[in-house]
């Protein structure tokens, strides 16, 4: 397993059609629940006071990570920093 | 309870006596261990290449992590960067 | 408690409509108010020559701390920094 | 009146004499105390996790604060941020 | 007297009604000078190569300084920097 | 497998004994070779003018790469930066 | 020959003609695919989670890279940094 | 002549013999006034809660700017931005 | 003479009339050329993979490059960095 | 042939001994001139106020021009960034 730390800042254009808005973000939500529950989107928390969030994901590897991240229904929209991780030597886990 | 967000990046001076270096990460580890089973520490992961971590905190308040912060063994040596963190919407957790 | 210290520059778009402009700004400011007389936005500063503030907030939680800024009427023409404070050791207060 | 808001980011160096640095450390406290009890300094907050105070002063001119900040016992160790404030017009202080 | 550096960078949006343009920049010029001859816009720049400018303001406090610079007519187009001086110790004057 | 991107820049203190230096820069040469005829250490480019290189990995996994990265003999003396990568759309390999 | 690393950020603009937006990615991937059976574009990897490529060029001169990619068909919309590579002393290529 | 705005941060090693450290201070200062008196160095202000100056230099020359700050006494200790300045078209001087 | 190093990126915005675009283009053109040929734009090269150059202006003043530039038809469009210059001890010109 | 543009910034450690110093940029200086006797090290600028230069090498290729950086006496104290030029399309050389 591979697991990663994916920060995404979410920048919806003000022009973009309200409707089209409406159902990304649902769209977003679903896929991101349905990912959540098979355990490849391991983590999600809301940044305080940003339209941004820190997940951590652990997936088979890099190209599967890919793969999510390109598709994300709010992808044309955000900027998305990933970085690796691997188990920390002090780590009780 | 209060979630934090922290990215510690530690360097320890090439001139510091190895038996303080070896004794200080000692204590740090079982500093970082004692604070996980407590559940305070909840996630500690290693950034890969780098002598850096990523650390979830769930505590009672941000006076609480500033002490936990403020006490760890290598933060003389250490730049700490602290993010609070909140439930997502979309989160199914 | 947990005290907060948030800066918040505004831009506005240029070709937002002059209406909404000023009922927005109108909003923001009963917000903002409301906030203060509740004692949850404990300080509110203008950074001279910008059109920012630099704002202190003392609320129950950083999830509170998220609902508020994420209402702000002018949230969507926002950058928004929040940095957690604790007491410190030198105070008189 | 003027208003400034100041960041210091504290970093004595690690081979300073240990009883210089006590005394130091000292002063600074019985300094900054007596210019909160003036109500110069007028407010003094830790940022968690960090060797760096935000401290708001209020003082007849920049010219003074420049005077208290220069004579600062740790201030050949801080980085000083000054940033002039004035009131906010939503402000209802 | 206070004493401030300011720095603004001119970014006039490329769709503006040229008439609006003109008219704009004919009331900065006498806006400008106007504190020139009052002695308040002590010094005006141009930096080479930039549609912007390096001005020290002569005035009775930061308040008065933001009350200038917010009515500025380019002001909705400029990036503004400011930064409070003080007498230096080794000046003659 | 899993590919990355990872530079290194290299800053050995000019303190450092000569003989240690020049053992580990041979040691570091060693492990260097060891790994590309694995053919873990995929590519190997100098940056020119600078005492950096860019290469790539081709490893089982993120961990693996640590594992090499954190007993490069250079490491406490680099600065290094991950990147994952994965198969390019229009690559023809 | 002449190695040259080379970083491409993609950002086409959202009001592009869906039409022109298809044709162009059609031809820059022919065009891509074209250097790269001629050798000259060695490399081409995805970075994971962005629009964005890191690809290795191996040709004549520094002159013929920028007539490459000074013509790619998506180069009006892409941030491009060059950086020259030369053998590494270490490489066992 | 040629006009030019310099910005002066100074950091004197803290292990500088401390009556070199007086000596080369006091060759500054006798230095600065004597180009002061000149005319050459137009203006010197000290920017609040900072080890800098902000000049404006009034020269033949960027050469004979050149020769000035080479030769400051604290030049080795010292960081200088050079800005060349022009007259402003709203100017009234 | 005074001499400067120039370094110019361009931008032209995408929604530019073609013609007005051409036009402007040419215009710079002849335009530097003709500065080209007086011996005031001593070198011109172009920075590989950029619409970006690196000029070598050889002038009568800071004045002089200043109107050289403000008057450049592509000045509207441009990000324009200056930096003065002088004879190097080492040059053997 | 193939031309770069580098800038090097020098940072001598205060603590090198003089006569090591003195000896090193006379070696610097004579290498320099050589270069530029052979027309590799095509130009050599100062920048005003700077321990620093702005070169031009037009030299055989990239891994020349790396053989010669790397071979600066100097080098090891220098910060050194270099860029790849080419013939601009407007210049008349």
């Amino acid at each position: 397993m591979a697991l990663f730390h994916v920060r995404m800042d979410v920048d919806i254009p003000r022009d973009l059609d309200p409707a089209v808005r409406e159902e990304t973000i649902t769209r977003e939500r679903a896929y991101s629940q349905e990912l959540q529950r098979q355990g490849k989107w391991a983590h999600l928390w809301r940044i305080v006071g940003q339209y941004s969030n820190i997940s951590i994901f652990d997936v088979d590897s890099a190209d599967e990570l890919h793969e999510i991240l390109w598709n994300l229904p709010l992808f044309p929209y955000m900027t998305v920093e990933v970085m690796p991780l691997t188990k920390h030597g002090s780590s009780i886990r």
